[in-house]
């Protein structure tokens, strides 16, 4: 499928697909063609049979975020459209039914930050940084923020968003903007063995699970709980559910229908 | 009262209690009748005299969780009706109007896990860990997440609920899991000592504050203001504040008409 | 326009403002006079043409929180109207367009607390405090909870809220209720540079983007896109931001209509 794409590259490597931010020349900005490259990939990959996917780019940044040339002297209807698709793009990554860890190398900033907030997990290497710039510019990073602050928090995010200045992989490690951090050396097998860790087990049980656990958190607490105890009864009645329920009680280690690892 | 119960113990001592899960051979499963006796220990203790409780267990585990052989070969009702018995309990503890505190010396995973997420705080011991397994298996810990993940955010909960990886004691307390960490030889001292301290002044001020605490977290910023100020306002004039008033201008100690130290 | 005040000075400094507490004798006891003048200063910086403020108390504390002596055999209606003319404060500091900075050099307590978690940012003294004292008596800080509970989470909150003991400096910055923690003799220097950090750039990008973020922050998920993203395309619009991207563009610096360093 990734034959298609112009700076998206789509890896295969068994059950676990890889997808590549792939326009290193201009840093992997976020153009509008980048954009919906992504969106379809996110699409593709989420439909298609992988376990897990890594969210990764190419060359030397993560990514620049939005291109600016995209938005100079356009339309209300045209500047629109383009944030409506980068919002898209966002829903569709955390709208995949597997889990998605972004590995991060480098500077993701602007809407690569958000990029980054939207996945599921990340994995920073130690000279990668964030950013939410535009507070220090004419352009208030508000969408990027929706997605950093419910990560870190008001007065953290507030920070990054006022200062516009880059925050290092310890402190967003600190602040739970990403789950780990380590030398960029073992970057990459430190996000292997994370996307193994957290794709083991029934698949089916995990996407019904995942999905649930971003709905019932925009919830009060009694919605929340109405919403997970019905989810949660249902998901016990699937025959993962049952066969590792069947394993546990007869000691024996279950069979998935799809299984991983 | 505690007389009737197979699974759980409630201990007095001057004006705590103690609610024990007591079903050690099983590891304090969360059977349905387990759950039932909790809730009823939550509502009994919860009416009592008691100003404070400590939530605690015997045996190896603080709580394995639920008990799988209750979802094997079971119809849809039979498994909503166990989980809304799970959710009822978790209600029962957070409505309890005493200070709770959880004291977890070892595992607490699945609905163990959210148990102790449900308290209103916790302290652990250092070798305590604490897991919502289900992502590795067949059943997701869509429930358990509904309390953790209110209490870590949305990045780590996933990490904790896709992974099904427990994780320690000190972890648990720097993403706000746990209030404490203590050795295990001074892990009673340390609860006693917290419960002391968030029992302190009037029981019946402590109450509104609790219920319009979790009651106003649940709404947006002014609807939560709202609700706190009509509350503060009433409770300006309970007999406790205007004696706690009095107290303070005439610079001599309040008397409680219920006080505990 | 600070003539008129009894317990607050306004000083302005070029681009910038300081609201000072200004009652040492009674440790700045938030008054319903004081709380007037303070709603009259946010109104009044709020709409001049200062870019940053701080806001900061003279004498031995920060502010010793509400004044006891106003909730002494007071009517409902009197008690409800003095919570009131509290949260229309909050509101109104919160909702200044410019960034606003609390630097706290000592205790902060109750309504002192709230002031400070209702700041955009703070930055603490090593010695300062802070504390939600009514746990310990008879008046839970209900209140001061609402905006203390959304910086620091349930259970940091909880036990803040229920024990009334104060927590240092160094805890409130790990648990997100201050951005940064200096010795004192440097809290005046580390104020004035996070206040320059985040006051460059535009000044119209950044009051639509605070006001934006505080909006988003109170929706659920798909809500919070739908604001931000009406926003981000509005604002590309704007001639700060047609000028920063134009500047981006031309590889030159930008020049706001509106600038500060």
């Amino acid at each position: 499928m990734s034959g298609d794409f112009q700076y998206v590259v789509v890896e295969h490597d068994g059950p676990y697909a890889t997808i590549w931010l792939n326009h290193p020349d201009r840093l992997n900005v976020l153009s509008r063609q980048m954009m919906l490259e992504l969106t379809q990939a996110f699409h593709d990959v989420g439909a298609g049979s992988s376990v897990g996917v890594i969210l990764a780019a190419k060359g030397r940044l993560f990514s620049a975020g939005h291109d600016f040339a995209e938005m100079a002297d356009k339309s209300l209807a045209e500047v629109r459209s383009l944030f409506e698709t980068c919002t898209t793009m966002m829903t569709a990554l955390q709208a995949m039914p597997q889990p998605v860890v972004a590995r991060v190398h480098a500077l993701a900033t602007g809407a690569g930050c958000q990029l980054v907030a939207s996945a599921d997990l990340a994995v920073a290497a130690d000279e990668a940084t964030f950013a939410t710039p535009g507070g220090k510019g004419g352009l208030f990073c508000t969408t990027p923020l929706v997605a950093v602050g419910r990560l870190i928090g008001r007065r953290r995010a507030l920070e990054m968003g006022m200062s516009g200045d880059a925050i290092d992989a310890q402190t967003a490690a600190a602040w739970g903007l990403v789950n780990e951090v380590v030398p960029l050396g073992e970057l990459e097998f430190a996000t292997d063995a994370l996307l193994v860790r957290v794709t083991r087990g029934s698949v089916e049980s995990k996407t019904i699970g995942k999905r649930a656990f971003y709905e019932q958190m925009d919830l009060d607490l009694p919605a929340a709980y109405d919403l997970a105890t019905r989810v949660m009864a249902d998901g016990a009645l699937i025959a993962d559910a049952q066969e590792s329920i069947a394993a546990f009680i007869e000691k024996r280690s279950p069979r998935w229908r799809t299984e991983t690892v």
